[in-house]
């Protein structure tokens, strides 16, 4: 067998994606760690097919044939950087390594800087689709040398989900891009998947109906312009009825979400670069107040809610109110996470196509949505498009649904009802909308006291004032983060 | 002279440190980089005060006695590193070196180990309160080994703020604990002032007020239970007339608010830590998305807000109202900093005594404020409290200004006025008081997609479901976050 493929990593989604690629005419070579898994997968699924393996890395790397493309499959952090240091000494000029996991996007940068100068070329590739992905067509986001891209596209294009304009996968950009992308997708997510359950739970508790009556209204709602695979699959969770017990499976569950961490790195990048995120800010931290349910459940015995906390809502208008809400504020978070991968494509240098972004998300992930095409419509009508929000087709859409988007908080209000999510989403969208922000009145207080200077509207210039007389109670300065001298230049 | 004491920095807040330790009868040497800065302060201020000065590090180091306290006041970052390589080799055990810049905790806690097993005392301290504070009366944050806080108490006892029980200051904890909870206390700062910007937003829109007239209801506000000193000089800023157009002057400060780091610190290492802040995440988005003023020009001209913009209001509800919502969101902001520090005093082991903490910002700092006491006391009643909002209280008073909240903030989604801080601190509120949140259907929808198991409220044990035939189209597994292998042990 020849071949130029070799995958290291033999747990769920490394031997899908070998069989993924060995199915799509691409002998493949294969290790891991222990001997033992690759015995089995080779006596296993791999039998009658183009994959051959190996016990040790050198016999591994030396079945597989010059420019050698090498995908590594194994827990992200130092077992990468670990099998890279075992890996490098086989590797000759012109090879590729794909890191395939979930990695930080700068352990990702710093591993192709380790790269540079030895004729290897590294490549981080975030891989969305999970085992199933993996195996039938994952959407693939390779970052790295584009030589690197061109050996592997082959491949990558054969493997990868198929959508009506061509496979789930495109050249990101350079280094660190494959995985950033892939951490703003799964930000991205978490911002879905909050806004939905918020949705749920407005449904639950205002108009009182049950996990089925709210089911028939995610596949509803999945057949307009929400349809997506994560509508679709909430429709199904929430039909879904425990065997044991009869009772909708959903109820039975315990209200404490988990998460592995890309949500929080988005968060913290967002900030990082100065982009609001706020809808998946507000994902995050639910999900962290959703797991302090002990500490919940004894404030709900203290804390009470609103005076008028029953009321009578017309159903329908509700619920076709909170469509227009879950769509609005679903543009609005989108519109956020666009807006940090395009800043985050200046400051790392990833020279991002956001329209191709939104195209590779249309298959195999699981934020494919119909409103990508729309998103990838309005960078292709405008590459320099700063946010999603300015697309005419968005503002207009957006624009019309104000009333829903209001009336359902007001809803979730009236009822006590947390909806952070949506309703951060509605709050970046009035400020993104605001010509004049209260930001002057801050601005005026830090100079107050820290000294810390404003602009003017009027004119240019820096300037400082003292705003009162100085007096013992009330003089304070330089306060507000990090300065041991006053900003104008004293 | 004989001195114990030193300071290197002579920038504004070392130079005011160095002559209220003086005033408070401790003689004092001090360094600066350059010496002509040295020569001014002692030919200036400094003059006829016990106050001595060294044109070389190895100089200062001698003019004190052993055991030494040295305060660096030095640029956060790689400068107190390269000060502390050149004072090192000059020390002797026992001597104490403080940072006082406002240095990243994690540096602190590097610093500390650094300095681990040579003899000297390395401690981190938050000096609050900026130039004026330095000079008449900081809070101080000393984080670091006990005995190097017995070394110091006795000048920083003197030279601190003084409340009604004490000096603002007190030995916060090991390590990084001093500049950990200077960080979170500028985090709160910018909830404050951004909850306040949002007060002042709605009285200028929905009422239409002026500046003026907006001063004065902060300025009666201040005489009640918002009493601070941020209420104090908002009033004083919105009053200020601009001299040259008569007008008042914060009608002509841009509305760009700028930030110098701590209040994203704050927010990443909650995210971090998995603590929910969401008002102090509002802050930062808020001022990250004024200073995106050129597109929100753009985008006031072609998003549209509510339909309804303009409705007359009764003026003195929705005053009163203001002040209870602003009081409410404010305790809930305190409440999720306070959570913080808790939080992270079990994580870094600081042992933080929270109503300690609560009694030394109550002078010198910006956030001081008649609430402080109030917390104080929450924290005496109950040291393990594990949020304020339990406390009777507060559970109580936040509890009885529901509606007001609630009704504040149903005005700005009405008239489209962004209020993100505000409703971000009753999202808090209504999530933290949730017996049950949503986050069951989360739960469903991960282990769906991506066999990440769930719960269940009825009966012990981690569960995973095949929740749907498994179609091409529909399946899709392990996408969120980092894994190769699925989570149920396949």
């Amino acid at each position: 067998m020849t071949t130029n493929y070799g995958l290291i990593g033999l747990a769920v989604m490394g031997a899908n994606l070998a069989l993924n690629i060995a199915d799509h005419g691409f002998p493949i070579a294969v290790y891991n760690r222990t001997y033992e898994r690759t015995k089995e997968f080779l006596e296993g699924p791999a039998k009658d097919r183009p994959i051959s393996g190996a016990s040790t890395i050198q016999e591994f790397v030396q079945l597989i044939e010059r420019p050698r493309r090498i995908i590594i499959l194994v827990k992200a952090g130092p077992p990468v950087d670990a099998m890279l240091s075992q890996l490098k000494p086989y590797l000759e000029e012109g090879d590729v390594v794909v890191d395939g996991g979930n990695s930080f996007f700068q352990d990702t940068i710093r591993r192709d800087a380790e790269f540079q100068g030895t004729g290897i070329y590294f490549v981080g590739m975030g891989i969305s689709g999970g085992e199933e992905g993996a195996r039938h067509g994952p959407s693939l986001m390779p970052g790295g040398p584009r030589q690197a891209y061109t050996l592997l596209e082959p491949a990558l294009t054969k493997i990868a989900a198929q959508v009506e304009d061509g496979p789930c996968v495109t050249y990101v950009g350079p280094h660190g891009a494959g995985h950033y992308v892939k951490m703003v997708h799964n930000g991205i997510e978490y911002g879905d998947m909050q806004l939905i359950a918020e949705a749920y739970d407005i449904l639950r508790h205002a108009l009182g109906l049950s996990a089925q009556e709210i089911a028939e209204i995610f596949a509803k709602w999945n057949e307009g312009k929400l349809n997506s695979f994560l509508i679709e699959i909430t429709s199904k969770v929430l039909s879904y009825n425990d065997p044991d017990t009869g009772k909708p499976l959903v109820d039975l569950i315990l209200d404490e979400a988990e998460q592995k961490g890309t949500g929080r790195w988005t968060t913290q990048n967002a900030s990082e670069l100065g982009i609001p995120v706020p809808t998946i800010d507000a994902a995050v931290w639910s999900r962290n107040i959703s797991a302090m349910r002990e500490e919940r459940i004894k404030a709900s015995k203290v804390l009470r809610g609103p005076a008028a906390n029953s009321k009578s809502y017309d159903k329908q208008r509700l619920i076709d109110a909170l469509e227009g809400a879950l769509y609005a504020s679903k543009v609005s978070s989108y519109a956020q996470g666009f807006a940090l991968m395009r800043k985050a494509s200046e400051v790392y240098g990833f020279e991002l196509n956001l329209a191709e972004l939104a195209r590779i998300w249309k298959g195999g992930c699981i934020i494919r949505a119909q409103l990508l095409n729309t998103i990838q419509q309005a960078f292709k009508n405008d590459p320099n498009l700063s946010n999603l929000l300015l697309d005419p087709d968005f503002a207009e859409a957006v624009s019309s649904m104000n009333d829903d988007w209001r009336y359902v908080i007001s809803v979730a209000r009236e009822l006590g009802i947390p909806c952070p999510a949506m309703s951060s989403s509605l709050d970046y969208y009035d400020a993104y909308r605001s010509e004049r922000l209260p930001a002057n009145l801050i601005q005026g207080l830090r100079d107050f006291f820290g000294a810390h200077t404003y602009k003017r509207i009027d004119k240019p210039g820096v300037f400082h004032t003292e705003w009162a007389e100085v007096t013992a109670s009330a003089k304070q300065t330089g306060d507000e983060g990090g300065e041991d001298e006053p900003v104008n230049g004293k």
